[in-house]
């Protein structure tokens, strides 16, 4: 059985992807992957995503060059969650972020709120160009 | 606004939720929240999940007592995923698959294959009885 056949694929062919910095551990962001995207990530060795607003495959990094190198690929007990090990290339620190943050998680519960707790580590002004 | 009402909630009213191990990193599990799963969650101070399965709210470890101490609950730039900061108890190190695994990402992408590469801990049948 093809392994790409063991990923139990949403209604929508789609399962949630998390890229996780081997280095530090950081939770950097969560995307989606189709079976392509999985297929030319493992073919790559970098992160490929389906991007469900463009409705096309996403090579992490294509337009701000920040590419995430993948290093391990996991499968949970579901079958339906991919986990990746990755090193995020292109800053030092590493960008994730298209707000120009380490990480998407910047946001914290405290308080009875939503906290922005994350520095922005270059304008994503100058990141997109 | 309503801290809930700014996570955007998918057209099934759920958002996946990552629980990831406080001390090491480790991303244990992932599983779906909806808005009451999420609000318990920070009531309480532990993982409450919305089971697709079961339809219904799931209190992480209500069965086997492998309740998930929620440290810090943080919300991605899209706000449709939730990462938790949490410690895994009953059981030395943590359990938190079904299978009696540390986490449920056991199986590694390895030779154009998914192996198994993390022990079952404890058995799952002594762990449900």
């Amino acid at each position: 059985m093809d392994w790409l056949d063991s990923v139990k694929w949403g209604d929508d062919g789609l399962v949630p992807a998390i890229a996780q910095e081997a280095t530090t551990g950081d939770v950097l962001m969560v995307a989606w992957m189709n079976r392509e995207a999985l297929a030319e990530t493992a073919r790559r060795g970098e992160a490929v995503y389906w991007s469900r607003s463009r409705q096309r495959l996403w090579h992490k990094g294509e337009e701000s060059g920040h590419v995430q190198t993948v290093h391990e690929l996991r499968l949970d007990c579901d079958a339906d969650v991919i986990l990746m090990k990755v090193t995020q290339t292109g800053h030092e620190p590493g960008i994730a972020c298209h707000t120009g943050r380490h990480s998407c998680f910047f946001r914290r519960y405290e308080g009875g709120a939503w906290q922005t707790v994350e520095p922005v580590l270059k304008d994503p002004e100058s990141i997109y160009k």
